[in-house]
């Protein structure tokens, strides 16, 4: 690689594009467009097996993910990768999970193709949080529970622990979503009760949101650690914490069976008795 | 309305389907498919007239959006409607700007559904925050500049003040995202600096984003809401807010035009500077 050498070549493009959380029939029609042109698609684990199969026989798919307990991406291999490609006046799709703006470290790669003379475009996809919200019935928002929503990351650089501030965190009126927050969902749940979030507020752990291997379990704050654990709820994992996790007893449209002990859909939160009891009649 | 009276019809159904940001291409396949199949489209004005343009002849429009000083939408008459517009055995697609599950209402329609026996189904959206980063290239999350980000809403019920815990807000790690910010961006600007966030931190106001009409202007956050009324920014507006934002200047693939005085980009936040001076090679 010839690092720092300015304009390489004016006509080679990335395009970063946002796969959606796994539904191949999430992906944005700018995204199919995307795929559709690419001579290569480089992509990481997040990407679905569903939404791979989308990519024509044409194009050279290069793996470049990692196994769940690396948290350390070779991100700059990546990078190189990508310049690499490019420059030789290959169309390129860098197909991220989700939407490659939020976690995605799209732009880190948007930056460093920049600063190589690579040009870009980048294409938004459902992050994982709407997704997964709209699959379960389980608004990020809701008039009443919650005035906002939150994304945060719950997972830390290699052997650190998570540096977050848990006081601010620790708010009933909005809720949280968690990316990458299974291993550390032990430490998410003590620090967030110590901070004064109830320990029964209703929460979430959803695997593979919204393709045919999802799965999925909701209880109260406190026990949601052993709960995933018991159920060996596998990574990559999204955390919903809030009060609205307690309408996914009424608003679950498609009927999705959550799995252990609050698969009854009960809550002992008195915000959450007041929520159902807006609905039976 | 015969409200409360249990099952209407188990075939009747009504889609809330997220029509994403407003650039045609940012619709999903499922909500294609949505449109295709309804009878009935029930939209309101976050709905870009590209996106309309996309409804068939065969399908009857009816608009239920309220001009934009009117804060209190007849939420209740929408709700009626869909009731009784599935009751009739049409196929109905409630469509809404960006991802029905934030900020959308699109719970508060699901649970009423529900109520009266009407099934449903939830098509999440890219949500504008995601829709606006990606034009803008400004990212949402960014290594060493936002740990995270939060949507929250800028507008307040009819005659009522703005009700956040501003301290929690103010934290130069998390990314702002406020929509329908406008008219209390002065409000926003000013409890933010006083509990701290720096006054130069880069601050972004978008009208209309992801379609031809789209405007945006860059500021810091002390200066951008007399920038906003100078420009004669149009509402509703996404305002985003933190060091991102910064990003907008070397992240600016489709070479987006920022109206007034930050349009040549310079920030005098010192961790902006820090990152313009990582790129230039």
């Amino acid at each position: 690689m010839n690092k720092g050498s300015g304009q390489v070549n004016n006509t080679a493009t990335v395009h970063i594009v946002g796969a959606g959380p796994g539904d191949p029939e999430l992906l944005t029609l700018k995204a199919i467009k995307a795929l559709n042109q690419a001579d290569v698609v480089v992509y990481d684990r997040l990407v679905s097996p569903e939404i791979l199969d989308l990519i024509g026989p044409g194009a050279t798919r290069i793996f470049v993910g990692k196994a769940a307990s690396n948290h350390h991406l070779p991100q700059e291999d990546i990078n190189d990768l990508l310049v690499r490609l490019a420059s030789n006046n290959h169309t390129v799709v860098r197909l991220k999970g989700g939407d490659p703006f939020i976690f995605g470290r799209g732009s880190e790669e948007a930056e460093y193709l920049t600063r190589h003379g690579i040009s870009f475009t980048v294409v938004p996809g459902v992050t994982a949080a709407s997704g997964i919200s709209a699959a379960l019935g389980i608004p990020l928002t809701h008039r009443g529970l919650a005035t906002g929503v939150r994304f945060v990351t719950g997972h830390a650089q290699a052997g650190q622990p998570l540096d977050m501030d848990w006081k601010s965190l620790a708010d009933e009126q909005t809720t949280l979503v968690f990316y990458m927050g299974l291993s550390n969902l032990p430490e998410i749940s003590k620090r967030l009760m110590a901070e004064g979030l109830p320990e029964n507020t209703p929460a979430a752990a959803i695997a593979k949101g919204t393709t045919r291997d999802q799965r999925q379990c909701i209880g109260t704050l406190a026990e949601l650690p052993d709960l995933v654990i018991e159920l060996e709820i596998p990574s990559p994992v999204l955390l919903v914490i809030g009060r609205v996790v307690g309408l996914a007893d009424v608003l679950n449209w498609q009927g999705v069976v959550y799995e252990g002990a609050a698969s009854n859909g009960e809550f002992e939160s008195e915000e959450n008795v007041a929520v159902f009891s807006t609905i039976g009649g």
